[in-house]
């Protein structure tokens, strides 16, 4: 932050899509009075008066970008891609378009069509809720969380130094990896869970349609482990078509897994299920042995 | 409660098996004052020491449970099988002999050799914790919990009302149901929620081992859709095996429905992903309105 020649709290930044992320984004951005200006460009009226009700300065069009330092664009992955060209004739030479998209890899081969006065990268903070919408915003949001950047080849140092800082100012913990590598580990760790807790939901529902108890005798297991499929479909379906290779790949692999259990259990081969498994709850208790549960 | 000539109040409870589900229906009797005397029967000393300093009395042999009007079997599955016999030979006539394993349906088979002076009754808390053994019991554990009994066709309807009551004292919910329905839907909304999260832990570390940055993006979608993953594996194998055909032919359900969503992904169908993954986020909505979150 104390770069010479440049501070966010000199800079005008716009943000382009005032959901759950974009909204958050800007309430962060305000709460910690990191920089001068902030201007918030969403569609809908409903959610630009949700907006200004909080003291944020609004528009409607997508020229108010015009004079910003940072560009946030923070809409779904697949209207992100379609608006990167009237964002690059928006832009002004020297800005930074930062996009919060959650699959990185086709974003990024998008953005390699801005003009070159234009600096670019991506990002993807990993933290999410439930609910969707600007009314679900929260300033609090990105605190502790991992904070993807992504660079292009064509970002320079500075940039991601100076993203770096701002994420970190609201509390989160940039982690810096290539697009391609990003939309890889996400697929196994965020992507295929939602796949998984979708094909769960519509098995126990078809056992429903046959015993209408089935549902009665539910308690917490299933409840987590079904959690992901209530996410909202149009998100996950540019989610999803965006990073389909990947994830179609580690869909066809957990089927086998499970294919694999299947018939270690039908045939009653308890010491192979049971170093499996014991496998499996090992390195479950691993991994959030370190974290907060 | 008020059944003539039985009251609870003048009852002896025996308890085989101290664990999380014994130990906390041994705190839930004692709390309520249900019966007149509770005998604990476990192997292991030390979680004898820990229930005695509890206050309640303990035995370390079966014989125990010889003066019992109830027996509570609270061991894992193919352990109360094994059991059973034994039990059967030193209970007095007149007494019933009530279990509380995971399955029901090789129970049931279990118990029709009981001797015919001697009531049985399957019953299954749909309630749990991450956390097993008599550390972790909790005399509230039942609470708001649905108590499913299941009946052999030897059981006579007065026993099960008589068991109704009793875990009704607890907070719990009786349903009653027979043993292999039973089985088939916690099959569906209880075991294979575990071998789903199971295979999804096993695919995501596989995908760890070649990508160290694997686990850095993790976040609550993947914590909590693997989080049975980390069940105690001993249990879980026991109810895996007593219940293996409708688990192996779930788990091969979820596979195909996971294969068809690979499919539908790989070539684009963008139409038939929507309303497949919008059933499935409409049901898991539908289900979870109506229920405690």
């Amino acid at each position: 932050m104390d770069e010479p020649g440049f501070a966010w709290r000199d800079a005008t930044v716009a943000i382009v899509g005032l959901g759950l992320i974009g909204g958050s984004f800007a309430l962060a951005l305000r709460e910690k009075h990191v920089c001068r200006k902030i201007i918030a460009v969403d569609r809908d009226p409903e959610t630009r008066a949700r907006a200004a009700a909080t003291g944020i300065e609004t528009a409607a069009a997508l020229d108010a970008i015009a004079p910003a330092d940072l560009i946030v664009l923070a809409t779904p992955a697949r209207a992100i891609i379609e608006l990167l060209p009237r964002v690059g004739a928006q832009a002004r030479a020297g800005a930074i378009v930062f996009d919060l998209g959650s699959t990185k890899r086709e974003i990024a081969r998008a953005m390699r069509t801005l003009p070159a006065p234009v600096q670019c990268l991506g990002g993807h903070p990993m933290c999410g809720k439930e609910t969707a919408g600007f009314a679900a915003a929260d300033a609090n949001l990105f605190r502790n969380a991992v904070f993807a950047l992504t660079p292009l080849e064509r970002t320079a140092p500075q940039t991601v130094a100076r993203i770096a800082a701002l994420v970190e100012t609201f509390g989160a913990r940039p982690l810096v990896l290539d697009a391609e590598r990003h939309d890889h580990i996400v697929a196994a760790i965020s992507h295929l869970p939602y796949t998984v807790a979708a094909a769960l939901m519509l098995v126990a529902a078809e056992r429903a349609r046959t015993d209408d108890l089935t549902f009665a005798l539910a308690a917490s297991g299933f409840r987590d482990t079904s959690r992901l499929a209530a996410s909202n479909v149009a998100m996950m379906l540019d989610i999803l078509l965006t990073n389909r290779e990947h994830i179609a790949a580690l869909m066809r692999a957990h089927a086998q897994a499970e294919n694999h259990l299947a018939d270690l259990l039908a045939r009653g081969d308890e010491d192979a299920l049971h170093a499996t498994l014991e496998r499996a709850a090992e390195q479950r208790r691993a991994l959030f042995q370190n974290q907060k549960s």
